[in-house]
């Protein structure tokens, strides 16, 4: 088959590639219908992610058919149309019983394009198949299904449900790359009173208007006003950047709370001279993929609505354009990019 | 009266000062029976707090029977025993309405020993009386009311609250100070499986020990074993040191939680680069006292012991020695010191 | 003044009477600019409120202007515009402390229109003014603020809180009477995925589709399929009647909840040999209107949509049509009835 | 083997029956170590679960060897000690991932000794064995592990958990058989003031207080005077009667809760027209066994202390003695019975 492959920082090419196969009973092997570019695979490209060995196909949001199965798959047939998320589960340990899937203790967690080879790929591997694939309803657009892989649940789970989000609150989300966009579209279910969006890029901030933000600016007036004012309910950190990390501590309500969704590389400061008073929570978190199911029915009924967030989409041997439009996501608009398999 | 006055860095001074009266129709006057010694105060006399003026009299906790009220304190009258909060509270704002008294916008906050009179002297004035005073209860002996003014409050909202110890968890204590132990105590509520103090003072672990610590140690092997283990599901920061809150970062398991009680004069690096993924939360806060009433009855009917927190006490004019034996709490044994009236 | 005057089961007056006056200084007299008709109002005609005596003043839902208050009243002056909360709150007491103003141990609880004279006349006296009423801001309309005195807190509060209503539920709710149609539109707050209302009035359930129902229907078919599949996620009994409550305890699914916000005058059967197994929980209660500035907040910055509520408007004095026409609701379409000062 | 097998209400004997063998690859056989009387096994008995058919062997607690595992078994081996949950769970529904595993809708629930053969026998098939059985600690004494089976996790999920038994709580238990005073022992855990068993026999109630309840009545002047004073927190239906849950009702204070863990034959009547004020919660359930890991860690840590609820103890073969002792528990003290491999 065809795949990208990984071949040391900076370097990849859409190789050719053996075939995936079953090798645990657990597996089941998917022919790839759409797959998608994630900010994490330009950290793997920048070389911030040293545990991503040269060899290594990339790629861990996918839709696709399941073309086998090992013997202990219970719940997937071939045939079967299926969303690959990001996360593997062993479904036996005690984190996955406790739905913390991205910290199974059980053999499972990032693997696919990160430990194992991923989707950006013909074909992938796909291990603990039953617990790393949900259904993928014939109703649902192959453009919104593959955002339900890794970008909706984590917006979802590490910002929205991590920071609180409720009905009347002004939630401030710093950074409006995909992920902080997928955060403002999820954080709507709760109808908040105002979503204010933040970000460098004067045209991400467009598209933050565009996608229901309530207001979108350049860091300034809006976030000084609200830290000097009555500070936000709830900020999420979706930039990955320890600036951006202190203004989330800055803008934030007493008794307010802070979401990390941003994968970081270098420490932030945390000004506890002034926050060991201000009641405040921040987490963290990786994403378990455990709100699936749920925002799977949200997007199917109507409640929720993602196409948005997809701008571009490639036929899937053009994946080194793909990288290239998504890595300029700044310039070009780009902000989720989709490779559909012809 | 005689009251202990804040002249500035580094200087206290047991003076007469004028007999406190009655100034807002909120206000009682309450003669105290017993006051204490707070490491906040010790940070006043360091000049960290820039806003508690020269002329100030120190002290923010304290028992007492009320000799006078304002015409709009409603639930006290003169001869009632109170206990005198540290938190003043107006009772009005959207803040006091939720509990959230160390955030009111309506003139309260800590005011005792800070921005007005304290507690340190024979009389004090108590602003917002009803919703700043709790019934001190006959039975209830006078060291162990001294306790519920803030300390136990403190430890209980801030720490044990906050840091959502329960049955099983296993819970680390940074700083085995006063308000530290009284974290070990009041985590004890929860049948937690176990409980590890971590100090530097030798005689402070000692003391972690007998107070109901399962386990009391330099930051050292046991750390390190649960942080490369399993880690702790709480660590409570009590010392308000940017180490100890690093080590509350390191020790803390993924989903675990840190609850941070120590007063910080700096800023401390938070490690985003390996946090990011390790679903965990971080709270801050000050205490709100609102706690305090159902402290006071899990103390009079028995399921909390605390009295082994009061080390030292003294007459009331002897204020001067008070500060000493309770400033150097590592070489003195000293936790919580009382000064009664004579 | 002009007041309605209860004088028994079945009769009232609309009477001259006495203007009423600060009796306690925490009083407030309010200037009644618009008052409404509630079922309570209608239980107390029938005589099944016997605590409510011959010659008090009915109502319990009002906006107006500040006419007068007692000198303990803090957080109002004359020529404010307000909302006169249903429930009178003293404040003090741990329940109103715990916001459970409806439970209130100081004296509070509901008072206007059953144990004092209430706001079905021009002028009325407010107990507990600080604690009982908010300031109705300029930009709301009349009606839409006369429904925070009661109706759409107590749907919320009582409703859709109490059973947990999130983002994809299926929530049936059993009464499309106003206080019904007042939780189909607050239980929108959280998208749901579908609402179900279920009423014996045809025209009633053509209301609840018009106000947002995503069915509206009698009980049968859809209550049987939903019994017999996947259940509701909660149902809300808003009838105040044995065989509503019923239906609810059968149509919700395993870990689902029932809400009650029916006023009863019977008991129900429990069903407890079918429903020990079930997972379910079920709560009752009385509005406190602790959630009012915060749904306050959301109807002013358009994110609760409540004006098809009020369905007729009277003048004051023609409070006898009001009652009439809000009596015989099911044939004369009327949900919530306002009256308004010429 | 031999096995005590069912033949219809009032009909049990000890009879020779097939030996169990793997019929499912996700099935395990285990060699039963011990065993234990429950009091669904007299409900059976008694007719009430006409689910269960003449023939079935009865039984649903044990701990025992694995023997045996299907291809599908990852977590057990041959040799390993386990404890046999009463609940069956498939481990993949979305109900068993919510862990729920006790309306899993995979094939599990309540299985054995109901549906299937049950654990009152020398082997016992267990269904779905990865998602059913838990790793019996060898430091663990075989009585204690067999409470871990069901009664345990029933007392705390159904009655403690359910009911949020919280520290300082006043807690009523009715009903002090088996099931009732675990939920006296696992209430403990979270420090209530106090905790008051109810029950109709003298010698149980003794029981009741040798265990750990703070008072030990029949219904009569300690429940009145809570019922008309301040009232309980919460109420534990542990009799499975419906005038034990009536007094439920009466006993818990407005914004209780009540928790039912009682099997019921009948219905109960609700009684709506005084409890619609009262802002109380009724939840029900059937055990999920998802907290047992938790109640093992608490008990081999010696934070739960449960020896004292096994009363009695027997060979396998003295299957109809521990049934006839059990039965007459109010009369013979009985507890829980235990029933041992010689």
């Amino acid at each position: 088959m065809r795949a990208l492959v990984y071949h040391g920082p900076g370097q990849t090419s859409w190789d050719t590639a053996t075939d995936p196969a079953i090798e645990d009973p657990a597996d089941a092997v998917v022919r790839v219908e759409a797959t998608s570019v994630c900010g994490s695979d330009l950290h793997i490209l920048r070389g911030d992610l040293p545990e991503v060995k040269p060899g290594t196909i990339l790629g861990h949001e996918a839709v696709g058919e399941v073309m086998e199965v090992g013997r202990d798959v219970h719940d997937l047939r071939p045939g079967d149309q299926v969303i690959v998320s990001s996360v593997s589960a062993c479904g036996h340990c005690q984190p996955c019983r406790d739905g913390m899937y991205g910290q199974c203790r059980g053999g499972g967690g990032w693997l696919l394009g990160s430990l194992l080879n991923g989707t950006q790929a013909e074909f992938v591997r796909v291990p603990f198949a039953d617990y790393s694939t949900h259904r993928w309803p014939s109703a649902l657009p192959l453009d919104d299904a593959v955002l339900l892989a890794e970008v909706l649940p984590t917006a979802y789970e590490v910002g929205v449900r991590n920071g609180h989000v409720g009905p009347g609150d002004t939630v401030v989300v710093v950074g409006a790359g995909p992920v902080g966009l997928a955060a403002v579209i999820t954080a709507r279910i709760y109808s908040p009173r105002r979503i204010i969006a933040v970000d460098l890029s004067p045209s991400r901030l467009e598209t933050a208007g565009r996608l229901g933000a309530d207001a979108a600016e350049l860091p300034g007036r809006l976030i000084a006003d609200l830290s000097e004012g009555p500070g936000a309910d709830v900020a999420i950190e979706a930039a990955g950047d320890p600036d951006s990390f202190i203004l989330c501590t800055r803008v934030v309500r007493p008794g307010g709370h802070i979401a990390n969704i941003g994968t970081h590389g270098k420490p932030a400061t945390l000004h506890l001279e002034a926050l060991w008073r201000k009641n405040m929570t921040i987490s963290t978190g990786q994403v378990d993929t455990s709100s699936t199911p749920w925002l799977l029915d949200l997007v199917t009924s109507g409640r929720l609505h993602v196409s948005q967030l997809v701008t571009h989409t490639f036929a899937l041997d053009r994946m080194n354009d793909a990288y290239e439009i998504f890595a300029h996501g700044t310039d070009t608009g780009a902000l989720k990019v989709v490779l559909h398999r012809e």
